[in-house]
């Protein structure tokens, strides 16, 4: 394929994008299919000539689609939103179509400096304290990583470096396996299980602080726990508080925490994935205060900043921090400018060497959408998770399981546990809408996401009608079983 | 941005991007911009109100493109090729369309078994040992990463456990924490930097082999330390072997290492990030032969197979192994078909969560060049390097430095590192080429990889005369001012 077939295809491929997110509302928002469908329509394997584009694309409906759980679809309320939008989708083509890789300064200039700059913007947004900005010859600054997880284990990574030196520069009697032996991190007992992940990944304890009954960890819990690690002979050195749990969007009192971190060494990272995009609004933004006591601080644009999938976007206070975990510098990856000072070079704040220009991403939407577009696209999400709270609340037989504040509500039919898996199941049968469940404590949970650009009001009615008609049904059932028995 | 106004604004971005890779050759190659040029371009906070279109579009040529630096311009030849061919970008516009997140089977279906199948079919292109395939029920299979640093990242973390848990079973009363402490992994001292990296992050000690004067590690450079250390009470645990290494492309014997790692309980992963993608010429394949011996193996079909980054194609013979690494079961990531055996969830093969659905480059990709147009590219590079490697030795004040077997040429300036320090950079501050350095022993070596899609004879040739008449100049004055010395 050259340039002039690309030129006829790639306009075709735009016409089936907007045909496809256009339209979506009209595909079943979950596939039908059986594991294993898609290896019974394809080939064994790769052909030895090429294939025409028509054969290639004719197979998007035809082996593709099929087994698509359409993220995009305005009947689509399960885990977190993912975004997309029309100038995200741009920037993407044009990312791919320069096709650098900018793991240095110098491998693309200008890959590392707008990523840089758009840190700034988007920290400006949040109104960061400016210590996490880059800004001329700041000490922190923003990074873009591939996903939260990635951001938690290096902050984890750095803390880990950090506390080593400080506890061997104390104590020159210890080996580094005696301190890491010692280590132990800690977050909420409702946080993501990335965090859990990070701490294996780098061979740190993890302890699970418990949560309150609003599911928010305050700083007497996590002082409980730090005096009693300590009095055993461990050695704390990382929080990791949510802003945003991932069941119930809960948020922990990073006031309370953060002076206790502070004052114990303890690096506090703050994963807000999913919320982070809230606090573009004032009067989202007291959540998180607190931030200033934090090391570092990361959220998704690609959850819910309209920005596609991949760009988390993480802070820090001292870049120094991650790049001391990571240096390492072969001569292939030197080049003039690295003394300068001036120099971002960002495969040192990252797991992976390689990176995108993932920066134009968040350059086209901010500009494209401007502050207040951001700003009405999350309102609108909220206001709708309220319209679905209202809904619940007029209904007796259902109750709402922690506070709505942003765009999700947890949700149940009074009664058992394996009354809701029923309600769950009849509902993800349907598939007319699409949800998934959680746990608060021990109850059986459906969780309701506002997750599509495009979803209205007229969206969460219908959702709520048809989930209040399954638990008719259902109830009806479940009572006659139960009195037969 | 509506579908409309994203029908219009796509098909000129389609445009620009075939303008782009159409005329690349007309750019300067490396970027003239200092650090720090692009924030005095652009405003200092993010707009209140959206911007048009037109106004980010005019933006791109005047505060992008000026500091790019042209990977796909056929007068880059610096670090390794990354791939970029027209139907990986139709592909990768089509993902980002369904913005789908697959890190589970019920994610998106279609995005899990996809990446499956497309991992058979590479795997099958290479000639990999069955085991390695996923095919209907096998124990082994493909991931794709996001790079190879994760990788091998995750095939260590994989021996991590692995080990951990044998050790304990055979030792009961030694502790995870005396086990880590003990645990030692391996690579060449030619092996990448991200092998070392990867250790850091997993918290295990780390030992280059001595490779020998080809820069290829052998059985019995490998056996030596391994007895050292065994006799000194450590536990290996993890051995990277590299079949093309990035400074010089030369390739570890896994004919003697595989059998030694086998009979020690050594995890052995093959990092073959550019080589890998040689491997579908049966001219090439011999380079592989050994891979039965191997635990895990990874090349970046992003780099050299036409597929744009991110695809870094991974294969375990045994995915329970990584899966054992970082299983962890939120509720909410939960799904109906979790107990089939036939589901894969990818997100415990690799360090993030999230996913999109990158398979879909690689269908394209494969199903449009054919086997045959992937192994016409690749012999193409090959061919281009040996012509520069000839036109090199033609040349008596060169020398080349090591074998030249794919893309890659390493030579210098008979004489002094100074003396090639200097010509590479006069070469780079020309900016009509665009190389990097490595060092090969105590020696400075200028490294000239054939790298883009476009390239041809007439590009090396003129490359050459252009390094040959910079040499001619720079031993002009270098030797005046040797004699004036
Ligand atoms: C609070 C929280 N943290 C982390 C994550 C993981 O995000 P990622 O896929 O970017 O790693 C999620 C995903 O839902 C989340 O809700
Ligand atoms: C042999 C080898 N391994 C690993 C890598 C790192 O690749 P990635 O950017 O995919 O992590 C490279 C990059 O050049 C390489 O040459």
């Amino acid at each position: 394929m050259d340039a002039t077939e690309f030129r006829k295809r790639g306009k075709e491929m735009v016409d089936y994008v907007a045909d496809y997110l256009e339209k979506i509302e009209k595909r079943q928002v979950f596939p039908d299919v059986e594991p294993g469908y898609l290896r019974s329509l394809i080939p064994d394997c790769a052909p030895q000539d090429p294939e025409s584009f028509e054969d290639v694309f004719k197979d998007i409906e035809k082996i593709i689609m099929p087994g698509v759980t359409h993220w995009h679809s305005p009947y689509f309320f399960a885990y977190f939103p993912s975004a997309s939008s029309f100038p995200a989708l741009l920037a993407d083509m044009l990312c791919g179509g320069i096709g650098c890789v900018g793991f240095s300064w110098a491998a693309s200039p200008a890959c590392t400096e707008l990523e840089t700059v758009m840190l700034d913007w988007l920290g400006k947004m949040l109104n960061l304290p400016e210590e996490f900005l880059a800004g001329k010859d700041g000490q922190g600054g923003g990074v873009i990583q591939g996903s939260a997880s990635e951001a938690t284990l290096v902050a984890l990574l750095a803390a880990r470096t950090k506390t080593i030196r400080r506890v061997q520069s104390e104590n020159p009697e210890l080996t580094e396996a005696d301190i890491m032996g010692r280590l132990v991190a800690y977050a909420s007992d409702q946080a993501h299980s990335s965090v859990e992940r990070a701490a294996l990944i780098s061979g740190v304890k993890m302890k699970s602080i418990p949560a309150d009954d609003t599911f928010t960890v305050c700083g007497s819990a996590l002082k409980k726990v730090l005096d009693e690690d300590k009095a055993a002979g461990l050695i704390p050195l990382f929080f990791c508080a949510t802003l945003g749990t991932t069941p119930c969007c809960s948020f922990d009192k990073l006031l309370e925490l953060g002076p206790i971190c502070n004052k114990e060494n303890i690096w506090m990272h703050i994963d807000a994935a999913y919320a982070g995009s809230a606090f573009i609004c004032p009067e989202f933004r007291h959540f998180l205060n607190g931030v200033e006591f934090a090391d570092s601080f990361n959220f998704n644009p690609h959850k819910w900043l309209l920005v596609n999938f991949d760009c988390s976007a993480m802070w820090v206070k001292k870049r120094s921090d991650l790049i001391c975990a990571f240096k390492l510098e072969p001569l292939y990856l030197q080049h003039d400018h690295q003394e300068s000072g001036l120099i971002t070079d960002y495969r040192h704040w990252q797991i992976p060497l390689g990176r995108r220009f993932r920066s134009l991403k968040l350059w086209f939407v901010l500009r494209m959408y401007g502050v207040k577009g951001l700003q009405e696209h999350i309102r609108k999400h909220v206001r709708l998770s309220h319209q679905f709270e209202h809904l619940v609340l007029q209904d007796e037989r259902f109750e709402i399981c922690a506070e709505v504040v942003l765009g999700l509500v947890c949700f149940r039919l009074k009664g058992s546990n394996e009354l809701n898996k029923a309600l769950l199941k009849s509902i993800n049968e349907a598939k007319k809408i699409h949800l998934v469940p959680c746990h608060l404590r021990e109850k059986f949970v459906l969780r309701f996401a506002i997750c599509s650009r495009t979803v209205e009001s007229t969206h969460v009615k219908f959702a709520w009608q048809h989930i209040s008609q399954l638990a008719t049904e259902l109830l009806k059932t479940w009572e006659q079983n139960h009195h037969q028995q």
